[in-house]
């Protein structure tokens, strides 16, 4: 059975680029698109609650598929009922199938046709996953959109990785998209998974290959692993004409405000990244100005708020030098403040940009926000890796 | 100059008890007694927002002079104005002087009739606390309430150290109160310290001395170090006696909810203990049943909230499962989460103390919150050292 309720709006499109505006509608409330998806690896967005997340306006958040079924465990948040009611939260969720944090964090012992075979990171325990397994687990967690169990290729790859990763890849899409249509009680909707690392004709074949298969919507993956940025936008590039206009979009592990910007004008409409909220942690936030390192020293007596032009509630009502004296003194308060304001303004560059693509004014906002953010050279080339837990 | 705004209203006696209701007048609104106050050390009630405090209704918080004049140095809350506007709390803060901590973590090098010398926990360097100086530390953090900087021994002691210990910190209490007519702008009231240690006659004895100093409310200091819990509750019952009925009186460092109702019992008005905000980050709750360790492995499938009975944010929208899996995943929320519980649940205890007090069924109320309530053996006898910080 195919999803009952999703279904995907197309809203309006900008003249001078491809960036669309759209709605996804969910069983747990709609979407508004382009949309950036808040990173909740572990059934929490760190260092927030539920009604955090709400104040933020999130409409959905992603939750990491390796991570809930190593802990608290699938079984748990089946006898919660899903995962919306085990940690709360009522709105829309996405989760990824589990294929890329085996290939970035586990012990990875082997990859067949069948599946991967691996051990946890966290005590080493063996697992595997499967087409079937990854895609029953999703229906488990009863997450809004699940995505379709992928295999992930580091880079840089040989062409023939790309192409048998790829081509596995493919095989698993099919067997997911069985197991869902079979199985679904129509309340997720299932996207698939374009690879093809760094190649043009690799992505081109395989996003028309994906596609025919027909899926809810396609995530372009299997970026974001190290490749120079210039080639993560030619991958873009090169896949989005083959997507249908009526399905939406999805780039998976990006990114930096500036690729998020670009990424829309190149058609993506959905976005995933740890930046706002491990960078927040980390001391770094995001301002219309560009990167702060609010844990400097420089902060201590500037009784400014992080950003004159944010009207968070962290910016409305703490200093740069309050905040820094906490991360200073080791105060989780601080984690919280900063991931807060760096949420903030993803969020509301999201629905700026979203205003101005049905305004038909993309390509103006666009030059505004440039005048005024400071790109940040060192984490611009290359893209570095950037896991997405 | 002495405090123009400072004062205390008795509401209320019960019958039974000592126990009283009243409000404390401060330049910061009022504060109504019997009251727990959370302890915000470094600037923030450890996990909490002040946002977060509001909401649970905290009307005065205490903050720690030794941490921040090192942390983030007192010029830097001078620049903010105070530290109410350094953190953004705009309700009343109580400080202590700075003594206890120097005493319980510092490297103390020196202690004369002039002051403290000591090296910082931090980084080793080099300071001096003298009644002076500490006065004038509270003055510039503009506390509402600022405590007379004591001399504070160790359990056990020998009477001739506790009686020079109990002199010197009256000596220094005149000094304190010298500073503070001089200079106070009259927004800070000051607190005179009582030590005495397990010694009937001397608490006697340095109660009346102490109290003919004159100031704006009385601490029962020097308790809570390690002594066995009777011989707090001694200490209490003869020192109160002596403390005129016109002026707060303050429990320093006490203490579990069991404890503080006794107390309250006793005539005590005021009350701080980092128990439910540490306890809460160990991962053990406070419930009108007693004591709950949420991170035990059994709590990982109670779908229930942490205590039915509360109504706080957290048992209407959390579970214990929910909140297991935070703390067995490492993730900051269980902490904020369990903290907001465990304030909420000391608030709410002190409300409904006053509330008996105030409608003459104090008794009764103690009678029935002990019916629900298992005090854990484990942890009442001896009072085991709890440090303020």
């Amino acid at each position: 059975m195919v999803s009952r309720t999703f279904e995907f709006e197309l809203i309006a499109t900008d003249p001078e680029t491809k960036a669309r505006a759209g709605i996804l509608h969910t069983s747990h409330g709609h979407v508004e698109t382009p949309v950036f998806m808040p990173v909740g690896t572990q059934g929490t967005v760190k260092t927030l609650s539920q009604e955090d997340l709400q104040s933020l306006g999130a409409e959905i958040i992603l939750g990491n598929t390796y991570h809930l079924y190593l802990r608290p465990g699938i079984n748990v948040i089946e006898e919660a009922g899903c995962l919306h009611r085990f940690m709360n939260w009522d709105r829309a969720i996405l989760t990824d199938s589990g294929g890329f944090q085996v290939f970035s964090l586990a012990e990875l012992n082997k990859i067949t046709d069948e599946g991967m075979r691996f051990q946890s990171h966290i005590d080493g325990s063996r697992h595997q996953f499967t087409p079937e397994s990854a895609t029953r687990i999703q229906h488990i967690i009863n997450a809004d959109i699940i995505m379709a169990f992928d295999e992930c290729i580091a880079y840089p790859a040989t062409p023939s990785e790309i192409h048998d990763a790829g081509e596995r890849t493919l095989r698993w899409a099919e067997r997911c998209l069985k197991v869902h249509r079979e199985e679904s009680d129509g309340s997720s909707s299932l996207f698939g998974i374009i690879q093809g690392g760094t190649s043009e004709d690799l992505r081109k074949h395989f996003a028309e290959k994906t596609v025919e298969l027909g899926f809810d919507g396609y995530a372009v993956g299997g970026l974001s692993v190290g490749e120079p940025k210039r080639m993560l936008f030619d991958m873009v590039d090169v896949t989005i004409p083959f997507l249908p206009m009526d399905r939406p979009r999805y780039l998976m592990g990006v990114g930096f405000p500036e690729d998020i910007i670009r990424c829309v004008a190149h058609g993506i409409d959905m976005f995933d990244c740890v930046m706002p909220t491990r960078n927040a942690r980390n001391g770094t936030v995001f301002t219309s100005n560009g990167r702060l390192v609010i844990k400097n020293a420089h902060e201590a007596r500037q009784f400014i708020p992080i950003d004159e032009r944010c009207k968070c509630i962290v910016c409305k009502n703490y200093t740069r030098a309050y905040i820094r004296h906490l991360f200073n003194a080791g105060e989780t308060l601080a984690l919280r403040l900063a991931t807060i304001h760096s949420l903030t303004f993803y969020l509301n560059m999201m629905r700026e940009i979203r205003r101005a693509i049905i305004e038909g004014c993309f390509g103006k906002w666009r030059r505004e926000f440039f005048e005024n953010y400071h790109e940040d050279s060192q984490y611009s080339e290359p893209a570095g890796k950037v896991s997405t837990i």
